[in-house]
């Protein structure tokens, strides 16, 4: 995409509101646009990567056996109240119609889920069964905060499965468990597993996805060789101890929670009567297990985790392109049409490729134009101007590191083409 | 996909509410779940058609140089006092929060959309853009019916325009006029364009985009040969009047109206003060063009548009599936084997050239089978069985055509992908 095209701009000076670096790095660069407290739009960048991190997540739910569907945001009073939740979920938000009617704005979606599904489940050979939809939620917060990180609307995976018996749930468990580091790896970063509490969900086991970061809110007790933790308000273990994992020394630090997963047992499906008959001809109460990411939020948290006091550094699977080219000025009229011409046959050569390229061919300062590359932060900045055309050159720039290179110009695409693939 | 494997099942019969053709074949189908009035969620095989209506909506806003967003749900209430749309609109939903403020759920975008580009709009070389997005809409009906057709809560394409003259504002006009026509068209709709009144939004110029079909809610004058139409409530011309655009005769039909765009001039950039410097140095205040498609109502139109008594007749462009693979069962082992191993051979040859295929591996009867297949809709449904095998052929059914024929194994690969494409 050309920059100039581009709607959006970058602004000089971060908000002063921001608390954070990505509330800071994430409004300056305009990927997203503050409408109120907690309540963001996401402009073209940051669609880009939140369209990047909901790729990732998709291919490693349909690789478990997730069933996409999308659920309703509006929900109707009474299922919550037959879970008993309508008035004990402080964050809920509650709206009344113009026929009379409450809805509940879906925080979460147990009192959707579990009739809908419910409704199909008839054998033990309609189990094991998984659902997840990707899907706008909204929560009530009495303080939003951290940028995108807590918000009173925000993206979420939310998964469900049911089963038959326990072991299955506890096997189905475990694979999402892995599944969720996987996506967490994909997006680059390092994240920590730790046993919690199960909140409003359940009274079972469950486990939070961390990642260490001081925007984090949570205290927890890591590991810094493998992923186990343990949140410090529930933990057996201290700082100093060895990990039982791998034997590591542990050190308490604060985490930014992205994902959470949770054996509900059979409290929502006694709720709405979810049973099947077992091969014995028993009616039975299906077990389910529920599983979220915040996409919005892992969007967040990657630039908690990857940035410098520039900007972002987007890691490659996130970025909302994969190239940022800079053509420079020129006074000199024939350098200027080389560099253009230049320029513009690569843009062409990688777009042709498939490859994401975000081309700044403003007439602006050199400054300026390597300030907002910086800022927006795609893995890899390709530069041409007179200085590397004397060479027969572009500039060839990790975001991630400091030296640059010269590539000559005839091994340009090439080189560019390995790094996106590699 | 294995129809096994899907966690929805078709029902025998049609649920007693509904009301129209969507509402009858997508629930029966389990394309949609209802969770109350108005108020649907989308199950994998309906979510799959969506997914088709949103991706050619796509390509048609990127081809008109439409930039991609996504705007909150949640809006401030003050946007809304701001256009003095808070107390006119009676169908908005409202909120009020334990933090003690309120907030809109957004039935439409321009209370956010113009402040929100309006930031970005400096000069008259910023001019002209388009943002759109595909988001959730929330209308707090008296009345909601017809399916999807008019819901509480739906899936809307909304695309904004922003210009520096009328002249430029006209030519974009037009310009989305048209590739609303090839949305339609290329989800098979006969659609016909009526000049209509601006209703909530402006006093301008507007049209409307209307499916010929009984469930439609509105009345218009049609012409039966090109897209030309009057909306009856402000029509000029009469049954029987021919059509100035191409000399048909005009009648009276019903029509489901499946998008509208509207000039809205100044309304919404006067109040939200987006102003720019003009080519000589004047402040001036950007015009503005909006321009919905109704997402999922979309999809139940297609329904409306394409069906018979047994159920939907999917266009290749929205199909869940392309294919609808049926093997039956033979009661000799042998044949049984030959019927599995030919069809998982078929599944797995059509899958690996990325062909979209449903297959019935189910243990069900053929009626039974059958029944799926044409409540499903598939456009192409293939069938292996005793029979067929004894002609090593398969069985080959357009969903829309009454008559099927015999394929050889050998071509029936080829053949589907050549239907595919064609």
């Amino acid at each position: 995409m050309k920059m100039s095209r581009l709607f959006t701009k970058t602004s000089k000076t971060a908000p002063a509101e921001a608390d954070t670096a990505n509330a800071k790095f994430l409004l300056q660069g305009a990927f997203v646009h503050q409408e109120m407290a907690g309540v963001y739009s996401w402009l073209p960048l940051g669609l880009r990567a939140l369209n990047k991190v909901v790729g990732i997540i998709r291919e490693e739910m349909n690789a478990i056996g997730g069933q996409e569907i999308l659920m309703s945001a509006l929900q109707p009073k009474e299922n919550w109240e037959t879970t008993g939740r309508w008035d004990s979920v402080d964050i809920l938000f509650k709206i009344h119609s113009q026929t009379d009617k409450d809805y509940a704005l879906g925080c979460s979606h147990e009192e959707l889920v579990t009739p809908l599904v419910g409704s199909f489940i008839h054998s033990y050979k309609d189990l094991p069964l998984a659902v997840y939809q990707i899907q706008t939620k909204f929560r009530d917060e009495l303080r939003a905060k951290s940028g995108v990180l807590r918000g009173r609307e925000f993206g979420m995976k939310d998964l469900y499965s049911f089963h038959a018996t326990q072991e299955d749930l506890e096997q189905y468990y475990q694979k999402v468990l892995q599944a969720y580091i996987r996506v967490f790896q994909r997006c680059g970063l390092d994240v920590k597993v730790a046993e919690a509490s199960g909140g409003i969900f359940t009274k079972n086991v469950s486990h939070e996805f961390q990642v260490v970061t001081p925007a984090g809110e949570d205290m927890i007790l890591a590991c810094p060789n493998c992923t186990f933790a343990q949140n410090s308000e529930i933990a057996t273990l201290k700082d100093g101890d060895k990990c039982p994992n791998c034997g590591g020394v542990l050190a308490t630090v604060k985490g930014v929670e992205v994902g959470n997963i949770f054996d509900l047992g059979t409290k929502y499906s006694d709720a709405f009567k979810v049973e099947f008959t077992d091969e014995s001809g028993k009616r039975q109460t299906a077990l389910m297990g529920c599983y979220g990411i915040g996409t919005t939020r892992l969007v967040g948290t990657v630039v908690e985790a990857s940035h410098d006091e520039r900007g972002i550094i987007w890691p490659k699977s996130v970025a909302p392109f994969q190239i940022h080219l800079v053509s420079l000025g020129s006074k000199d009229a024939d350098t200027q049409a080389r560099i253009t011409e230049t320029a513009t046959a690569l843009y062409e050569d990688l777009m042709k490729q498939g490859i994401e390229v975000l081309w700044d061919e403003r007439e602006a300062s050199p400054g300026e134009k390597l300030a907002d590359a910086d800022l927006l932060g795609m893995p890899l900045r390709i530069l041409v101007s007179e200085k590397t055309l004397k060479e027969e050159s572009i500039e060839w720039k990790l975001r991630g590191e400091k030296d640059a290179k010269l590539v000559k110009l005839e091994d340009a695409v090439e080189e560019v083409g390995a790094f996106v693939k590699e």
